[in-house]
């Protein structure tokens, strides 16, 4: 079958790759119809590692798919050739103590596609655990389906902060997860989201949505207008979605006494924080790595209308021009929130 | 002044009240503007108690209201003569343990607007403490203002209820307060909520809010029917809003494992309960009654159009009709979700 | 091998039966030590079922049991021959929807030792996934291993109420699941436990636990001790643990404002619940079937001597007097909390 | 009446003071019996203020007291002359949007007292609001309840960790703070705590608590026993008590998958983080400021033997010693845990 090789750092080949095996008990076989280029996918392209995980060997790229049942393996209820699908694509040890407590995404053993050394899924089949595998209703597009990935750590995000109907939340960083996490922020239960970048291009996009309020940090004072926004009480959740240690600076002072803090964004460096001022209005902090148990969630809310993933979709590329897609998303266009592949089986 | 007073079962007269005193230290005088009709003030009416709560002497009715500031008293900050605002009728004694631990709601010593002996706000001024007072932004009407409180029973069954981002919820009863559930599950993260009831014309108005689904009992199973729309997990949510006995029978197999039952609807008799059905999902039953901390969020998802109170506003009286108000609302017209009165200060 | 065998209703034989097959990847062959005699044996030796589950061909009993591991099999890591363990009994498809949630309990798909038609562990040797076994340290012997499983069973219903450090706990019913709850909830951070019965033999028993406060039914008013040690604000939480339908007349009274009631005894039939109680209180219901993720923790108290088992184990038989225990079981008796039966291997 | 007055930085008088006024409604007036000298104290002692506390006219030293009631004002229930009482010395106001949410301990304007201008209580009289004053049971010394005003602190520390039972928690950080958090950990449920500091002689104090294992950091690797106390695992909780910016080089590798940490000490400066590892075990972060609804909750866990605070009370001196009492503090004697001054009144 055809794939997207990474040969090694910033070689990209689409070629012959064997042909996928009959899917295990437990497994469907899926052929991938869209699949969405990622950050992580092309930061293998363009430094050949991700921390700790290197390419060491070619491998096929991409995590972020949607596409069609063409083979089910033995023990799978539930599912039928021809069922279109979004595929979770980390597959845990599902009877490791971290799996058992129902945190499966902190599973040390998980095999993550497209991390080496294991393949990816922008290829002409795939196999796949049913458990991992969510149905799509017709209302909702592959494209939609693939986007599910990144749509899912926004969900985490939002289920993590414990949003009370009604509210106020913030968000820094207005790149595609702050965009999904002031999304599903609201569609979980906030009254409105006020969303902050430097990137005027960025919050045009964020500002479509209806109840997300962009701030322009180049002209604005985000703690004035939170402050002016809640009364002066504060945010009930802020979500940091930027990795800039800079936001660490003024970040606490945007939450409310009792207030949370999610952490999606990830930051290379450590940052320096001043313990006093989360003491001062006890902030609770969580921190996200993935997610679980949220892409039926998600599928749910985008087929009711209540997230909107078609705005977040900016082009779509065929798998023939799939390096072009990579050297596209390297550009890092403002504009650009998520670029997609469309796979075309034989 | 003049006020709407309840002088004994079955009588209710507009007319002079002594004047509201100055506003105690803490405390504003406000004037009513809107003031809605309730289920308690119509018992109080044609029954002339409430469980424990019996009309001993003449009450001025009312609890469910919204008007202007006319006087502010000693020490209270960020209120001013004309503003708008809600009134939250319900005021604890703030140093009892209960208030102490945020639940001031369930705190004994609660005055209550129109519980005897207490007076309600159904006339031309009262006066009420700036701590339970809440500003009405101008895209809120007073009507709206006035539909809060019993909104905020709903607000507090959704918060309660610990909704996570695209929970699939079922609200049983589609009364006033089944409604208004069903809009703040909504509002507060569900993903789609499936109403039941046996009247088709509360069904069709439930219907019109988007996410909500009708469940006509006397045409469809609800069980089935949830089902279907979980894919045979059950329901994540369940708010029980018809204080129907009848309903335990089937209520606890709509919810999913390890999901919640909220109750909200109030059963005039003991009902019967087989707690195997319980245990065998672990289901967590949260009980309502009243509601706490929940008006400013309430006001922020109306004011950001994420909860529509509008189409449950079905008439408005004038004070000197409200007589008529309360036997209209003595017939129970099925299409009738929420009467309101307004009075006009002299 | 010899196994104690239930051949059907009211006949049990300790007899040959196959070998034990050599363990699939991820099992370790375990050889019991000690087996506890449980209701639910017991239940299936005097009626020949419990509810749908039907003795239809010969079982073998047991389901609560420490023993030594006696082989391991592929895939298994951290287990050694001659590890002394505890089998947590329950074995879940640990890729369903609840599993995937870390509430495999709820998993429909259980299997569960001793459980129509899967056989105990009343036997020379039993295979067991290692990722549901549990080493034990010296200092907790087989019989303490043994009493882990319906230790599990409370340790579980004192995690689902959350209680606070320095929480007043009620327990209604001191028989073995009584008695384990209230010393469990003293472990997890109750400061005293109120435990009733009418039994004053099973309250002498309970009293020796330090913090255990036993009240005699049939001597003294609970709803007036528990307001007297609680200077009148109620229990934070509650354990019903002894399936009397009679104690729900008065149970929710036991609860403070905002408690908790954590229902363990099973009602053979539906009881009579007034909804109003619960809702002046807005008491929190936690439902309890078996336990999940609390092994290893029950260990820890145990070995640290913050939980004392010792006390709850009355009696101890041979294998071949099997029959003589749950004979001893099936009279009553009010001082035996817990008989076990010991298996030598030949 | 006399006091103990910091005049200004450096100078501690006992000397008259104008008597204690008539309790105000809702108050009593209460003759310290015990006052605990605390580091913030110190503080002003030495450095005449903390923070943005400044001392700039003398002031009543001492927040940590037990003593008797003398007089009881208007609407006080259940206080009686003779009452022997413990002190919660933070005044909220009741009705700010904090203390509704029951946080009152986070509300702006809380009063405490020795924090300028507020005198505090180490004097014969003062008048404080019954509902933040706390009967003692006999069983409970003067000294001890004096020491609850730290424990509460702890004791908040362990209610926000929640703890379940059998949990493994980890202190670093054996001060006074430390040693009583790993006290009210252990009380509240966890199976044995971790406590790591570079003092030999503050570890041994600590060591006699049965369940705390002490980690002297100048000898043992403390991420390498952790490890080792629990499998591999990790702490489920781990309290950051010493306020020192190096340990948070290691802490968040002591915690497991899916832990809580609870940040109790303060440290002066901002502190580095590097927020990958709290997102690989997506730890949950709470942080501690004073406490609330934690006195009573203290007091019975003392009461009923689960709370042992007598080995913490160091040394006690008598009020006209108290200079020598600040001094000795200042001396900072690792074998000193708390020091308390006992005050006479004529």
């Amino acid at each position: 079958m055809k794939a997207v090789v990474l040969e090694k750092k910033g070689i990209i080949n689409v070629r012959e790759v064997p042909d996928t095996p009959t899917p295990a008990a437990g497994e469907l076989t899926i052929a991938p119809h869209t699949v969405g280029v990622c950050g992580s996918d092309l930061h293998y392209y363009t430094h050949g590692r991700v921390g700790k995980y290197i390419v060491e060997q070619p491998m096929i790229l991409g995590h972020e798919a949607a596409g069609t049942v063409v083979a089910v393996g033995d023990d799978v209820e539930g599912f039928q050739i021809g069922d279109r699908v979004a595929m979770e694509p980390g597959i845990p040890n599902m009877s490791s103590r971290a799996s058992k407590l129902g945190m499966y995404n902190v599973d040390p053993a998980v095999r993550f596609f497209a991390t080496p050394p294991v393949d990816g899924c922008l290829c002409e089949t795939v196999n796949h655990p049913a458990a991992f595998t969510y149905h799509l209703p017709d209302s909702v597009s592959f494209g939609e389906g693939a986007l599910l990935e990144p749509a899912a750590v926004a969900m985490w995000a939002a289920t993590k902060a414990r949003i009370k109907p009604g509210d106020v939340c913030v968000v820094t960083g207005s790149g595609t997860v702050g965009m999904l996490t002031a999304s599903c922020a609201l569609a979980g239960g906030a009254s409105k989201v006020i969303i902050s970048d430097v990137s005027s291009i960025k919050l045009a996009i964020a500002a479509k949505v209806p109840g997300i309020i962009p701030v322009d940090l180049t002209k604005e004072d985000l703690i004035e207008r939170v402050h002016e926004e809640t009364g002066g009480w504060g945010a009930d959740v802020a979500f940091e979605c930027s990795g800039a240690p800079k936001v660490y600076e003024t970040f606490w002072k945007l939450i409310a006494p009792g207030g949370a803090a999610v952490i999606v964004g990830i930051p290379v460096n450590p940052v320096s924080i001043d313990i006093t001022e989360l003491q001062a209005t006890e902030v609770r902090i969580e921190n996200v790595f993935r997610y679980a148990n949220v892409y039926q969630k998600a599928i749910d809310l985008v087929a009711n209308g209540k997230l909107d993933l078609k705005p977040f979709i900016t082009d779509t590329f065929a798998m023939e021009d799939a390096k072009a897609a990579f050297d596209r998303m390297a550009e890092g266009r403002p504009g650009d929130i998520k670029l997609q592949i469309t796979v075309e089986r034989r």
